[in-house]
């Protein structure tokens, strides 16, 4: 490692630690893979499981350093703030189960490092808040996986509703469909059901927390409108199931705008079928997360066209979050690189002593996942309610 | 003419008036076209539109005779009731707006005649209901045009639900999504929109009536299950709009199915997007309008498959609905036909003293239609009240 | 039926007979019904089977009156010939299997008779060139049912092209893949296969003939290209098999554009996989007859937009082709009854005594039928010749 | 850097050197981003541009160490010659223009260095020959980046096919079109066109030898089949143009298979439509690359069916290359990172000592290289000749 790498400000690969995400874990080694990608960060240090020998056995697989190879969270955030700048993590990535997210991140940012943390932010609005405060107060970066607005084609279609391209909006109906649960596999030790049905650690909400909560999150990044007030229906339709697997929810958006929001892990052979349609005056958008390299636009006049990733003629932000060529497909792995492109520009910025320009650092924020947590109570109190409408 | 043809119960063409249908009348063209298809009847007389003068020279346009082609249905009527059986029609079809379907199927019927009658059936529970009564009175055939029931991969649908294919049902989403309303072209004088965005002529309701009825239909045709209650949001979000145009709606099957309908005509430039997706416990189905040759069967185990309208494997009741080998299309207009040829096979039996197989007479009744005008009258009160379920 | 029908020149159905097409023919009952369709016609007379017991029974399924239902073709002439113009038929389809089109094409014509006839169109050029001379004599009507050019969107690509829409052509790529002959089912009876794959019913050609000859009108029709030369590979693949089942053939079509195309009939679980692919300096265009309201167009700038079939904004011709607003998928048949439309159209015209409009009376003629076996007779050329390339 | 990452066969990060790739330069970054994403191996070293100072400046932007940042790739290799075990790189990766290719790929052999070779290998077969044997003296691991082979579902087909899951085989179609060259870019200054229609940096074949390689490669990898004549017709259709921009290629594959290649970059507007179908027996396949995730299957009975990256059944190839679970697009760069991967675990297997699970050193080989360069001289051989069929 060269010299010139200690001096904040300089160009050089960024340093990351991993908090969760070990062995047989698949959402932290999603993360990696999406750091790897352009070459930008390397790991360096870890506390991979809650276990600390299966912790410092991931961290192995891992080519760790044994010294900065921990058996809990507490011993890498201790370790860190003893560390030099020039060895110190830039910054932490919390993949845990979703209940392990606010210590963990509480701790990291008021110790002022910076911190991407994955999906649901936390279990409670209190909880959101006091996060959103400690960042507000250390002034760090705080991305939130919300890993599908980094897919080109959705930043484009928010480029075009921003744009007015659309007109005003009218109407948008988002889905999330999933059938991996669709029969009781979390009682044959499938770890992954095993976690997201479990109310202890997955938090009050099932599907929706898991897989509702990107649908909101989609729906928000590309439309840019509030929620007003909701309607939900939410079920567990698998016997013997504690939290929801299927739900379904009308929106009151801001302005007027009408919803459908649907979350099901119980439709039988559907892989991961995240759809918008979103309906303006002067046009329609259509996008889904299985050909994410199509952006479909039905214009007010003239036929439908097929927007295609990497071709001439994008919005800038859709520019931006391309590596390849039109025809060449991107995917899932990339979309998730580009969140972390844009925590990274926000995190050399300040290594630089500059702001980044918003369009470059373009990620979600903490505030963007303490509204998916309010989202989420929401909805649940909705669900629980006998009025039709629920105020947000 | 050949005398055999006057002894019913012979195998002839059967003779058919139309009520409605004329000139610049686009649904009456459809009719005519699905029953020419398959050359089992012909129009030999008519009312063809409320204006005496349009009536007649509709008539003429379509090689009426002079002496059946009439200005008005009482004449027609009339006039059929006088005629010697082996001139006599054995069908009506009534296509007018919405709000004369009532009188002139209520007067047929009570004379005796089978009829055919456009969605939706009649504007009150009430008139639907004294229609149903009359039917079972008089004994006679009488068909709704709830025509997306009679495409083959929708019968292969229904018949793959009813044989258990799919085990227990849990979810159903239907949606039918226009454009063409998402201006005001009601006001530039577009004959189509203009009566039914009239609540005069077009009953309370507009898009929910128009498609949603529709979606309905398709519900109910392939799942077979009843709503138990619902929870509607509808708007009409193109100022000025008297009727809705958009609406979305959450629903309780019997059985505890969870389902969503979602109807629109303002999502600017889609065109007849009609699409079904049914889960259960063993398998899901998508099917959608616009690509209606194809039935996407995703199972519990094992890779989705698509099946495909008059290839080898499927229900008898897809088979039956076929003219064409697999991978030559048929459309909407050989679906339309498959209810005419259900509802010809159920007035031959009765020319000819017996019953005909149901699985012959395959098409929506007049029960069919009786619960759509009430989907339509509990789907508006949902909309007004502020309790999150109303009873069916 | 009134007096004036038999003043030929007024608007009355017009009267056809059928030669062939009688109980299991296939294509028989896809030219009725794609004649009653439109209700312009009707089916008077018939020959509809080399066995006069199958042909008379045919005729009774299809209410035909005894004395015009008829044991052989020759029959039928004769006895048109003595009947008065107001019952005499306007038109003879011919749909027998291919050895017998050009002695009853040839017959008819030569008795003064409109003719639509099924492709390909006779065995040699000998006896096309006969045909030719006898209909430019004649002065008649004779259509050839390459039924793909019927497709609006097959009309809009042509309309496109000629209107310079894809600049100056310079590729094409035409496939015809179906796989029903994958095995030999001619030797377990299948009577379709059997006719077609038997060189002294179906001539020198199997696929090439079938299907290849189809892929040749549509690249014609849609490129207005003629063939310099060609270069074929023919094949029988399935072992014992007399004729082609297989075929691949580059070629250059005037202007030094190039070209593939690509004829099989054993590519096992095809269906109708009809595909067109035209490059010009401005733009590719592509369509699929499997999905056949979509034209594809990717304009050398701009995303690729999807034309669909009754949308507004095709060009004249496709639109005239077009029953049904977009969305409601119109098929095969419909294609179908656009040829006769356009036969129609100008049989009309005759019997007024005037010109038709060439752009309403849109139909493939005896020279495209002509060239159709000119290319089935230059390929099987070109087949068996060790040069590369084998003039036209 | 931790000790035992000098002891070869340990687990450590590999390291590499890149040859071209500089600033610029479209491939070079793919490799790059292919080698990172999973972790296994860091680039240390490099020559990146044939400019020396543009070199430097690519290698600075890559974070490389001054001291292995090399103006040309003589320094370089002088340079890892010099070095110690526990430093030097374990391959190089070569990706400069074609005609570069062979003496930096023979360079490098010859002194021991395992290697990776974009595609087309050399410029002719002796040089292939060439590297061929020097391989095999050496016993070195050298990759050729046919990347598409890389994609799973590439892999599942060709397990399919491995398998006899199609039967034997029949009828190949491959076709790769674009469009980019549909106008004369390269005389804008183009500097990806420039280099491919020169005959002096590209090679004798344009089209063939960019875009033709990959579909020989897809077609030889996926069906097993050896190439025993063809008959191609080469054409450079963009006026002024050196090199042919589309080519079509009747194949005599072994066993009599038939076979079509089609590879043209004039097709206005397409992207990167690389596609095979292959039938068989008992099955047809059909893969498009920029629908990857997709194989379709259409079996000779039964429905078609639809098989997707990541799900359960697949072949252990597919599944051996995939990260994500179904529905989670993965694209071009993990398919690219597939091959790295292969190369990698054969690297690996040597410096432990031991022999690869062929399974598992899943990549095209020298052998493959040489092949796809004799595939470019028989058929521009063939193009050039009167005679029909060209051997091999």
């Amino acid at each position: 490692m060269s010299a010139n790498l200690s001096k904040p400000g300089t160009r050089r690969r960024l340093r990351y630690a991993m908090v969760g995400g070990g062995r047989d874990a698949f959402i932290g080694a999603i993360h990696r893979h999406a750091i790897a990608l352009d070459g930008q960060a390397e790991l360096v240090a870890g506390a991979l499981s809650s276990s600390p020998d299966k912790a410092r056995a991931s961290g192995r697989d891992l080519y760790l350093a044994d010294d900065r190879n921990h058996g809990d969270w507490q011993a890498l955030l201790a370790d860190e703030l003893r560390r030099p700048a020039h060895e110190r993590i830039d910054f932490v990535v919390i993949v845990t189960p979703n209940h392990v997210h606010f210590p963990v991140a509480q701790a990291f940012v008021e110790a002022g490092f910076h911190v991407v943390c994955d999906k649901p932010l936390v279990h409670t609005s209190e909880q959101a808040e006091a996060l959103v405060a400690a960042v507000a107060r250390q002034g760090t970066v705080f991305g939130v996986t919300y890993n599908y607005s980094g897919y080109p084609m959705v930043r484009q279609a928010r480029a075009m509703v921003r744009a007015g391209e659309l007109g005003v909006l009218r109407k948008v109906v988002v889905e999330y469909n999933q059938g991996w649960l669709a029969t009781p596999i979390e009682s044959g030790g499938n770890k992954q059901a095993g976690w997201r049905t479990d109310p202890s650690r997955s938090g009050a909400a099932g599907a929706l927390g898991d897989i509702g909560s990107h649908a909101e999150n989609l729906l928000a990044t590309v439309t840019g409108l509030g929620i007003d007030s909701l309607c939900a229906d939410l079920g567990a339709l698998v016997p013997g199931r504690a939290l929801d697997d299927d739900g379904s929810v009308l929106l009151r958006l801001s302005g007027g705008v009408r919803g459908v929001l649907v979350a099901s892990q119980i439709n039988t052979g559907l892989e991961n079928d995240l759809r918008l349609r979103v309906s303006g005056t002067l046009g329609t958008l259509e996008w889904c997360q299985e050909q994410p390299s199509q952006l479909v636009h039905f214009p007010l006049q003239g036929p439908r066209q097929v927007l295609t990733r990497g071709s001439p003629g994008l919005h800038g932000a859709a520019g931006r979050a391309s590596r390849l060529p039109a025809g060449h497909p991107e995917g899932f792995i990339e979309a998730f690189a580009n969140l972390y492109g844009g925590v990274m520009t926000d995190i050399r910025a300040r290594l630089e002593g500059r702001r980044a320009d918003p369009a470059e650092a373009d990620y979600p924020r903490v505030e963007d996942g303490a509204r998916g947590v309010r989202f989420i109570e929401r909805t649940l109190a909705s669900s629980a309610s006998a009025a039709k409408w629920t105020a947000w």
